[in-house]
């Protein structure tokens, strides 16, 4: 069944047959963006809605992929497909973490069940986030009813991406305060469930009374769905079912109140607004290269004409 | 010589005559940015070139207004004219920080030689960067020799506003390690001179060893210019007079090596780049309304149409 084309259509239909080869080629398209990519969103985009998606993420050294990796294993117990989304949006693919991943969630390799992925970029963080949706969607498409998406909750991109899913999982570590200070108010907002993964160590009461703290300053303390906190012991699995029943509880609450299509709607609305701004992203960069570009900046520099009026010339024509 | 008028010719003449109202006014119409702000632009542009540019960062609670205030004072003992410009990207014009600042620097309100303004945005803050841009420029034609910028030395924007300077200072205290671990790099990056500010607390010499250590680490090693470290007391003026010294030797070096030439030239590039993307993000959100809008939102919910091939329809037309 596996094929050497590198048509979108032929390889959709043989990922729709379960070819992993041919879904792996599907998302190194997807990655790489372009004319290939958008037929692969064509293809995939009246065949979606069928699968649940649930992030994974927080600081780097939390034990995501350690987590992923167990949580994995749990749902296998029960023969869930499931494929795997390891985001690394700071690691060209050749990169240390990426490896590392793929160590790490080596188990799985030989389990027909289970598809891991990682996808990274070497430009654009917004090209990232766009291939990443793309991405889920068309594992939802060639049915698997379930995708995990893991990335590191670091940066206001990182967080949108991990954002992207019907549940997020954020991951903490016993004392991480000073770690995550930064983000800890992006992270706050996206959190369906709580996760102290590393809860073998010593602060897990505190870490949890922290969590709580901040739960009951937030907006939260009013919604339908407070998000749990769980202690995990990644290496070893423990904690990793009463995870799972966390998620799974979340996703009757947000499908009880549906909560689940206003989210999915608001993403999509999110994700039109950015594939325009990257187009036009892309149109700046074009226009900000070649001789007529070179010649008004020596003029700017030069003084012999404004920086704003150097733009106006610059955009004649394309009704910006 | 006061003048009502909200001209920006009549306001500009009157700027150059001195009239600090008139100063004001133009900088309140930049802050708003559409046209009046961009015909001060063209009547600074022609004018500018002579005023040397300084700023100052550092995190949230370094003292950078006191200090700031201490360098004025140290210069007025020399009778220079200067004009300061207090940024702060956060907080709209109403806030806190802002009256902090002017409660601080309020020593010099009755000092003819001095101008001081703070500039906010509510918006975007890729206009505020332009806006600070275009205030430098203006101060710069109406003739004031030396223009310094302070602002908060936190997120990438930030940084970028910091750095327009001809020389950056950074502002640290002792014991800064944590409070600005996210943003070290990006401070390092922009900093000409650092300060040890606060120097009458515990820790100066532990802080000085840190610093000297990453500039051992960073790129400056192998240039013609090592960022010194001066340890001062804003609130007692103690050290402000080498902080000032070190600022001059930096004008020296650069006016020297002729990099001050290539600085200036390389930031109207990035802002011509940036007036160019402002533009486009400007006639994205134009993009994203409406009811055309409305209607394809409607379709990708359906999944009737995919959100590139939406995005096509709705970029139909504007060459992007």
């Amino acid at each position: 069944m596996s094929s050497r084309t590198s048509d979108p259509k032929q390889l959709f239909a043989a990922a729709q047959q379960g070819d992993r080869a041919s879904l792996a080629r599907l998302l190194s398209l997807i990655e790489r963006g372009g004319d290939d990519a958008r037929e692969i969103g064509r293809l995939s985009y009246p065949l979606i809605g069928n699968a649940y998606t649930v992030g994974i993420t927080g600081a780097p050294g939390a034990g995501k992929s350690t987590l992923t990796s167990a949580v994995i294993t749990h749902l296998r117990k029960s023969q869930v497909k499931v494929a795997v989304l390891a985001i690394d949006p700071s690691s060209p693919f050749t990169g240390g973490a990426i490896l590392g991943d793929r160590v790490r969630m080596q188990d799985h390799a030989t389990d027909d069940g289970v598809f891991i992925r990682s996808m990274a970029t070497r430009g654009h963080l917004g090209g990232l986030s766009l291939a990443t949706s793309e991405a889920m969607r068309m594992l939802d498409a060639v049915q698997y009813p379930l995708v995990l998406v893991e990335t590191v909750g670091v940066g206001q991109v990182e967080v949108e991406i991990a954002g992207k899913a019907d549940t997020t999982v954020v991951v903490v570590n016993p004392g991480w305060g000073d770690s995550v200070q930064a983000n800890k108010a992006g992270l706050m907002e996206i959190a369906d469930v709580f996760v102290i993964n590393k809860a073998d160590r010593k602060g897990v009461a505190e870490t949890k009374r922290d969590l709580e703290q901040m739960l009951e300053l937030s907006d939260f303390a009013h919604d339908a769905w407070t998000p749990p906190i769980i202690a995990t012991v990644g290496t070893t699995g423990e904690g990793v079912g009463e995870l799972w029943t966390a998620v799974e509880q979340h996703r009757q609450s947000i499908t009880a109140s549906g909560e689940i299509v206003s989210r999915r709607n608001a993403r999509l609305r999110l994700e039109m607004r950015s594939i325009i701004e990257r187009r036009l992203e892309h149109r700046a960069r074009e226009i900000c290269t070649g001789s007529k570009w070179d010649a008004l900046e020596t003029d700017v520099i030069a003084r012999s004409i404004d920086p704003w009026s150097a733009a106006d010339q610059m955009l004649e024509g394309i009704g910006a």
